[in-house]
């Protein structure tokens, strides 16, 4: 497999020769151009470049520069890439690096960004998962073992300027609404920490103020965070500008649905095998608006679940109208509460609904006034058996081991 | 297998003898005891008690009464079961009669009820579902057939009064938000067409008055529509009044995750095989507020998807904030879209979301401002090749064929 | 459904309108003729024809007349078949019925047919196995429970004249080579109990003294005893004579890889849901000897196996020639010794082993002079945990608690 | 991950640092020592130590040197390890070199060690296939795709010496009794080409003399070739000799059940990470004769097939007594005549058969006399639908593409 974005991971993401970017713009140029049918590696940091390490303190979580995130691989071109065309691309591979056998899990502080389950966990905190071959555990949270499944949490092709306006006007429509909210509604444009791959000078300097940022998926894909995009399934996406521009990054070794946990699954560093192709035209052919995908063969299969319903009554007891988002909060938070009762802090149960292959299923939306979202933890990740029976749950966590806090 | 809830379809659900009720209340009656182990079949109408017809109008889904559903068999009583128990049910089976080999599936009018989808699909609409063992097909809907994922959609305890003011109190707060709105933020209670067992008197009339409707789902389970609660799956359920009061209902042969069509999955009268058991103080030892379940063995598999992404930008193009409802129905649009590709129409491409086991996840949630939510399409059930190529879809549904419509 | 055999479980095999044979032979008489694309029920009496009953005592295995068996419902025609055409079966669905809601398992004694395992079990055993809606138990196996996949283990067209006549002269050659073996090589025609549906008078005797018996599997499908043709699946059957003859039986419960114990799986009473097409011509089109055929999606998913080897070295450590059928023998003796660790008797694993869906894989065939074949057992079907550990086994059946044997 | 066995694949087998052995035999000193619960990486040449090359002949093949192989990394002692223990080996993963992204698949000559299908296939043949990441391709065998399930087909401990005289008594018995075989019913030991590791002088050729060849799979596991000892599966190894004595190799990136083609899956050089642990006692203690082992939580999926049944009756007509072997092969031959109606040779169906993940299922053992076995041929690795229709098979291969034969 011919690499085609080598970096340097003891350099900073803007020491790697411009093939590094952290914002999205259409006169971003190719870093290398590819031809349909073409099969080549992309290397990539770690969706913060480096920031957290692998320690036991989750200073550098609470500490993390949002506005430098994410840094992306790309833009690479595809020859004879037009909009209107869609990228096939094939995710042929995901692998780590031999000597970065490691990722981690947080909680970002409420105050940098928070998270879905924010208000029950303010504070900053980080687990550590090592890797062995396929599986990962953690030092941090005992007794839980997962099969990886290795995907990019975001990938896409390069915005038009028509769409990238679009995404700079509809969001800041939605902050204006409330400008000052902590955390924010969304993430505006600015050129603070931009990384603008191969665009120098005024150029650079007038993308980075206008890019949009890496954080929410859209409409060409971008940070879905799909755990199911791992090595061996294939993926459509719209092309906007002439070559494509496809860009990768913010790898993760395993996710649940949701990725619960803003920061985030398990990150790390590693790379990318890809092969391209296209279809001429195939935007209006197939209908296509967002990107859409077929799984791969080679999944970790589970089969018995424990599965938490939620519906879409708050914590305090208020009716919401089918929000699925609060049900599946709640179905979360049923969750963490269930598997307190085996020893595992709070923290600990958030970062399994974040790391582990759980699933989040939309179960109910049309049942007036109550949403209903279904939580599936799969059983065999632990070590013991999860299930109810008539003795009741028995504490298997030692004491004293928990996530990493702020110090 | 004992059938201890045997009824007459040729009669209306309050003719069955009090085996029937439509509402939630603590007073309903045990309408038969059995003891933990005990096993025993329970025959169920169809949701809507017979008004829907096996015939090419949708006449009588757009005069449907929704006050009188969901008919429910039971409550069924377990010896020794207590508030704060929990009741393990095992779903042994699910059937359907002899001579009653179909189901349907509709659109309600958007005056009668609506549902997900109800602004781009406001009229009423109509498919059948023809079972073939254990395959579905429709003459409405060509080219698809599916195995059967067989399961109540609606089962659960008896509500505590404690509960039930509960419900009513926080439901109808949500309602005097917007008291006119059509359809209503929610159903309130209503002694109209209000079924209550055996219950008589003025005891049924102060049921009837204060009975929670039976079309959300609640803390307790009720109107979940979960497709996997099927045969082989065990479910815990929170116990809140003497003698548990287990009481379940509208039947689905097939149904996708969400329920997309209000009116509904494949509707259908059939019957359960129940087992019963306890786990005394349940709810405690296990923290257990909503009821937790495990699939069974034996839900249909299938391998390959088309996956349809969805964001939580509406179809105005409105920034919306982490709003999963929103990004499910962008994704269920643009796979409606796919599919008319092929021929469907819009109405036929509903049918199958509702009807097909597709699923429903909650991708991404922490990404602001962008929720993701993906629909996955299982490929298999078509009966050809619906996977992009770089020649176009073709179509493939016969001129003239679609579902039902008002007269 | 439209039942096209109809039976009365009270009545003996040969009572029942000739609906029933247990010889294959060209002249049998449609029973019934149906067109391309009818579905249809048919109704099967176990195969024993109610020789074996719900008790504790295994005399009745025992004393079991195999001259009787197998008994077929059918033959059934289908309008338009040839001889070279394939017929289309799909397995709609398979039931029990509602007061036959159990099954029986047994060894042979090695008097009277024995099986697999006949030199290490030479006694005749049996077990009950009551159905539970999906799921079967036994009163003499404790903590196991399977979910069914229900299948007919015997179906097939009927041969030609020529076919048949190729069938007695190469299982006469065998038999030859050895006619006084005990049990024998294969079974020879016999007039003794032969049943021949609407066969009567000379030609039912002519028909009886030189049809084939329905033990063996054959280039026509047969008794193939594959547990995979479950409900859902698709299977091409050759045809042999005109209208085809489709005739079918010995319907499983449950069943594994090989049907280890010969008599055999759990075997019952019950119907199945058939549909039928032709593909004109078929056999000679796709080259088609024996039947082939497709998986139903709805089979029971297990995850976990223990995987049990074996080479093809004979228990007295003789060593043979890439010989299979002792490789899978070692390994279900590997995993006989493996589950009596946890005090299950001898005669109980076969039954496990018999009657659960384990898996028998051909793992190895070239490796000179040893085969490797694999037995896998699904760990799900086990109450408690059957992987090793440290500790090592416990026993977890209680004592007292075994199969029936004869008195 | 540590690398424990590292080789220069630019040398021969015999200039590894004694690191590579091709006998079983209990005096061979270990390589290196490892702790219960240590991880670490062997890399392995491929089975021949490179005597295949990557080219469009298969004049290697048919030259290939038998008494070579099997070229395999140890044996790597853990402490504390005794006779009667079981070792616990996971396989954590297993993996590609980057610069050699090919395997081979072949047919031997019949003069040379023939194969399964040899008097069918009698001339050395070969293809060549190409890694994509998680999938392999062939430009010998078009229009087909299989994910990967890389496993050591060869794996398992150091005989201790009682054990080796079992195996050379017994099959040597076995080679008497036909001793000019060809080809001959097993490998006896020889000198000839044998390479001990680090044992040298005089006790390096009495070993050599007397050490087992590694052909066959025996009691100690070996060659199985069990397409499911994949990354991610837990094997459990009988101890023979103190500190155990793991050895492994002949790494295949994908195989069917049977490995049915002799030369054998598709083969390649690679590496595999392990972590080992101790059962002490445990052979007494789980009753273990050969290994047991558990399969991988990511195992490809496939969920339909085109099965195909065999009965023991050979390509002459003759009636064999329950011999899956021979029902095996009938399955194989008849798979191979349907995949030529759509334009493969035999050799390519062949080929398909060995190297994609087919299952081979021991469907019927008991029903005299027939044996009835099924191989498993998954629908989703062919580009188009095998499955049959009314209009019959289209041929699908180019003209002129073919497997490599003989110059």
């Amino acid at each position: 497999m011919k690499t085609i974005v080598k970096l340097d991971l003891d350099k900073k993401p803007w020491e790697q020769d411009g093939q590094i970017h952290n914002r999205w713009h259409p006169d971003l140029p190719m870093i290398a151009m590819v031809k349909p049918g073409d099969e080549f590696r992309v290397e990539c940091m770690d969706w913060t470049g480096g920031q957290i390490g692998n320690n036991d303190s989750a200073n550098d979580v609470r500490d993390v520069d949002l506005t430098q995130v994410h840094y992306l691989s790309g833009p690479i071109g595809v020859e004879g890439a037009e909009p209107g065309d869609l990228m096939v691309v094939d995710i042929l591979d995901v692998g780590t690096f031999d000597d970065s056998q490691w990722g981690f899990n947080g909680l970002f502080a409420k105050e940098n960004g928070g998270g879905f389950l924010t208000d029950h966990f303010p504070e900053a905190s980080k687990t550590i998962w090592d890797f062995h071959g396929v599986y990962t555990t953690s030092r941090h949270v005992p007794k839980v073992r997962y099969a990886g499944i290795m995907h990019p949490g975001l990938i896409g092709c390069l915005p038009s300027k028509e769409l990238l306006d679009t995404w700079n006007k509809r969001e800041g429509d939605l902050i204006a609404t409330d400008p000052d909210r902590v955390p924010p509604l969304a993430c505006p444009p600015t050129s603070q920490s931009a990384v603008m791959g191969r665009l120098s000078g005024d150029a650079a300097k007038k993308a980075a103020a206008e890019g949009a940022r890496t954080v929410p998926p859209r409409d060409h894909g971008g940070n879905c965070d799909i755990k199911n995009l791992t090595k061996g399934s294939r993926v459509y996406f719209p092309v906007y500008v002439k070559d494509g521009g496809l860009s990768m990054g913010d790898l993760h070794f395993s996710q649940g649905d949701g990725e619960i946990t803003f920061c985030g699954a398990i990150e790390m560093a590693g790379y990318l095998d890809i092969k391209v192709g296209l279809i001429k035209d195939g935007v209006k052919k197939y209908g296509i608006k967002n990107p859409v995908f077929q799984p791969s063969p080679i999944t970790p299969t589970y089969r018995d679940y424990m599965i938490f319903e939620g519906i879409s009554v708050d914590e305090a007891g208020k009716q919401h109208y089918l929000d699925v988002h609060i049900a599946y909060r709640q179905a979360c938070l049923n969750a963490i509460e269930y598997l307190k009762k085996f020893g595992y802090s709070g923290e600990q149960a958030v970062s399994i609904l974040g790391t582990a292959p759980v699933e989040g299923h939309i179960s109910g939306i049309v049942d007036i006034p109550n949403a209903c979202a279904t939580l599936w933890i799969p059983t065999e990740i632990f070590e013991f058996d999860i299930r109810p029976n008539a003795d009741g749950p028995k504490i298997m966590v030692p004491p004293g081991v928990d996530v990493s806090f702020t110090s």
